[in-house]
């Protein structure tokens, strides 16, 4: 059995009997009911998926994926290659959103080089970074596949390898991203998993105008047309238009998933990576966490179709590395300290509502 | 002059060369324009309240502030009086949600007898409150005023009295309250400020029924009927269809604003304290952080009326006591570190976008 088949194997839904004990404690807090909404859903959710309703997160961690893709030759982005590795630096150097976000939640920020056109071993052997290398950045999609299917199943399975190594030490992980033009495999892969037209799920990443933006909608369907990835397979659609830093997102959620660890998603290219993640083994989906709704067109759509309703902050966000999720990290501490740390009506001495 | 008059002096607008430093600034980050949308926002905010783009914040606090009020006697909430009192004893042992959650955020939490209905000297004399009592809860606002001008203007300034104490260590400060019954004042306040009928603001509180919401209608339109509160006064307001809690977080944030520190907005009655204390001074507008959009349908025009877009966060809350300022602390750090942790492209040497 594969390595990734040995990872799909520990994935179980939430532990229900840990679901009903949280609801029965949250209902009897000396509170108006479910005065605390959507972190008292959360709650149950975190009780579910640890086992217990005294949980306890140890550390946080945020995982920065970053790739590069040869689909930026058809000017689908501002910004040019090259900033995918000097952001590369600028995370390592910690003036980074990320860094600064994650400092504020005491989240750790991990950067894993997923696929990024530069040589980074300099990063990587003085420790700065994890070294999961698949290529020097994807094929073009708009000319052919990504990558070989052989390179999609490294790219998931080192996000594995990361889940199962950040594991040991962290109770929960965030995602995060890093490529230049990744919004165009992301809208891909939406495309595909959501049924939604191209049109209605492409935005303007990091600043598109018109003309730019309808060129990009031409560039994607182009990109499933050449490539006609099987909505059915997960390995697949990220083989077909995917990205390493998504298939390495891709496989970080199935990792957590398989050592009963959330995982906070944090926006439209983490999104995507879950989407294909869900594809390989649905009961993901009892493990995410999702951070925020991106302004990314398609991001609703992307979330409606992983079960969420609506996630936990909606900032306008729309720059990835993990931002949100690391922002998020505070709300689920939140979450876990209403679940753990109140008092119920009894405990406290608080007379009920009048009937 | 006055105590309450000489604070009123010393609120200016925000610092207008400062928020233009930190929109330079940020305008120049390693990211596409604006990609970390509200926290941008409040960031420069931030800079124009604390007058610098390196503002540091030392402490965080959240003031509950607790009262009782005569209307209840109308039925129109789920549970009785003596609940206001039991709370503040679940605040003191630290087993409500506004502990739970300030615990999260690093933020200390000062509970304040406004005008409980109960005797609490026995808690103010061992410290676990602060004892600004100006009744034991307020005279039915369905059958005449809440209180005289002068408990009005002392509420007030006890609020203001806190504020200035605290802001000798905090350097932020979140509203919260504690009070049976306090939707119905807040919702009449909500009536008078916004000139929006009484049907459209009221809601279910801690859980009304149908009918049960009717009633409340009713008592809230015959509050107004009776009262005629003068819509151009805001003491006036408070004394007619007000409470000490809510006199007591208007002056809080009068305070705050003469002590240029941002005022964190809680919930639907900490907004009703605003619109109170924007009416006695408009200036204090430049010193709003809200915090949430409450689930009482009132809220977002009372929001809207003090000049705010869209809150931090949408969680489903409905509980008060400051959980959602609490929550919302994190954001505000969050902007903080945005502003002053991060890398511009120059100093980062990250490409520019294309033009």
């Amino acid at each position: 059995m594969s390595f990734l088949d040995k990872t799909l194997k520990k994935i179980f839904p939430q532990n229900s009997e840990s679901r009903e004990l949280a609801k029965q404690r949250l209902d009897n807090l000396a509170i108006p009911h479910w005065a605390l909404g959507d972190l008292m859903d959360l709650a149950i959710d975190l009780a579910g998926i640890y086992g217990t309703i005294q949980p306890r997160i140890r550390k946080k961690a945020v995982v920065t994926m970053a790739g590069d893709h040869g689909v930026v030759a058809e000017n689908i982005s501002k910004y040019p290659s090259e900033v995918t590795p000097q952001m590369v630096y600028n995370f390592v150097s910690g003036g980074a959103g990320i860094n600064a976000l994650a400092r504020q939640s005491g989240t750790d920020v991990f950067v894993v080089d997923m696929g990024v056109a530069t040589d980074l071993t300099e990063l990587a052997s003085a420790g700065k970074i994890i070294n999961k290398k698949v290529g020097l950045g994807t094929d073009n999609i708009a000319q052919g596949p990504a990558m070989s299917l052989a390179m999609a199943i490294r790219a998931v399975e080192s996000g594995i390898d990361v889940a199962n190594e950040l594991a040991q030490e962290y109770d929960i992980i965030g995602t995060g991203d890093m490529g230049i033009g990744n919004t165009t495999p992301s809208t891909a892969i939406a495309a595909i998993c959501t049924g939604k037209d191209v049109s209605e799920l492409t935005g303007r990443g990091t600043g598109l105008d018109d003309n730019q933006l309808q060129h990009k909608i031409e560039v994607i369907r182009r990109a499933l047309e050449i490539n006609k990835p099987d909505e059915k397979n997960g390995l697949d659609i990220l083989s077909k238009v995917g990205g390493f830093e998504i298939g390495g997102i891709a496989g970080l959620i199935l990792g957590c998933a398989a050592n009963r660890k959330p995982v906070v998603i944090d926006g439209f290219i983490s999104t995507a990576g879950a989407l294909i993640a869900e594809k390989i083994e649905p009961f993901v989906r009892d493990y995410l966490v999702f951070a925020h709704r991106s302004v990314e067109p398609g991001h609703s759509a992307m979330q409606e179709k992983l079960g969420c309703r609506h996630p936990l902050l909606n900032l306008q966000f729309r720059l990835g590395e993990g931002t949100c999720a690391a922002v998020a990290m505070n709300l689920v501490e939140g979450a876990l300290a209403i679940l753990t740390e109140m008092a119920t009506f009894e405990e406290a001495a608080v007379s009920t509502a009048n009937k």
